[in-house]
């Protein structure tokens, strides 16, 4: 707090302006937060900001609320969106694959499972949910439908449970470790030619 | 707990044993505990015995140690293994993946999804979950090994990996509701019939 008062008396710094240091207290509060335990529904505005050394004005004046506030934040964990290549349908989906389950920041171990109950019990947190799977999911329907076009997929292709069948293996590796007989490694590419198989064009 | 000593006083009812009733007493304790959100590793032999109005050496005489009552306990959330009757592969795979995520508990959804970061952490925690799902996913291994051995599957189909794309679209549907658009219901099936598309013999 000393050291939070003492930076805002120094002459303003050449780098980042205030308001996005600001922004980026109030989402490591938000993620601080919810890795030490804090259960996603009870988690106050009052909480964060209090934890981001910050007032609630400040919070109301970037986000609409705490569910656009959470959204931002666990965005975060996962980092930046993929970008197939658009060359070959096989590598691209072996990119998005990849991707999943993965996170870039190592509080989403302890963030993601727990977040399960709250998702299953209330509309609004299932709807956060989605809106961060949301986009990626796109991408790789985009693929497929790719595929189809071009002809190198059947077009009788079920899209929505490829997707699952393409997600569902890679989720349970990474986050459950489901089998001590697969790993992270070379799962990806052996889904995605299992998959392969059975959505071919022949 | 005066009701406990009133029951030891009154003359031995004709139900079930004492001890199957303090066994019970131990199992239902157990769950109520983690299911109010005591931490998997934090959880103690005393908090349990203190719960279940019980001593801790009662239970010290059942069980090796906690990992063994928690194994136990946990089972006991998932209830009695699914039986393949054994005459179609098809209906062999519909009646397992039906079968994946679903929990005879409610308690299930609060404790499931928390487990996950202790399983990452722990050895021991990995070790207690892997005998949870071992039986199950022995029993989905035997029915596509004699889909195999019958004919019905490709010699060189990859049992593990497909075992993955049986088991992941249905654990994070009925986990996560993964997709909007698909549903519990007829997910074994689509799933079954996708995934036989890409190993069945041709």
């Amino acid at each position: 707090m000393s050291d939070m008062r003492s930076t805002a008396d120094a002459p303003r710094s050449p780098g980042r302006p205030r308001s996005l240091r600001a922004d980026e207290a109030i989402i490591e509060a938000t993620l601080d937060l919810l890795a030490e335990g804090s259960n996603v529904e009870a988690l106050s505005i009052e909480a964060i900001a209090s934890r981001a050394g910050v007032g609630k004005a400040t919070i109301y004046r970037r986000w609409a609320g705490k569910d656009a506030l959470l959204l931002d934040a666990l965005r975060r964990l996962k980092g930046v969106l993929p970008q197939p290549a658009g060359h070959s349908i096989r590598d691209d989906l072996i990119l998005l694959v990849g991707a999943i389950g993965k996170n870039v920041d190592p509080r989403a171990e302890k963030i993601m499972p727990c977040l399960v109950p709250a998702v299953n019990r209330s509309t609004d947190q299932y709807q956060l949910y989605q809106n961060i799977i949301a986009p990626r999911r796109q991408l790789m329907r985009e693929v497929l439908r790719r595929g189809v076009d071009e002809g190198v997929l059947r077009a009788d292709v079920d899209i929505e449970v490829t997707m699952a069948l393409l997600t569902g293996p890679m989720l349970i590796q990474r986050v459950l470790q489901w089998s001590p007989d697969l790993n992270d490694v070379d799962l990806p590419e052996r889904v995605v030619d299992a998959v392969l198989e059975g959505i071919r064009a022949r």
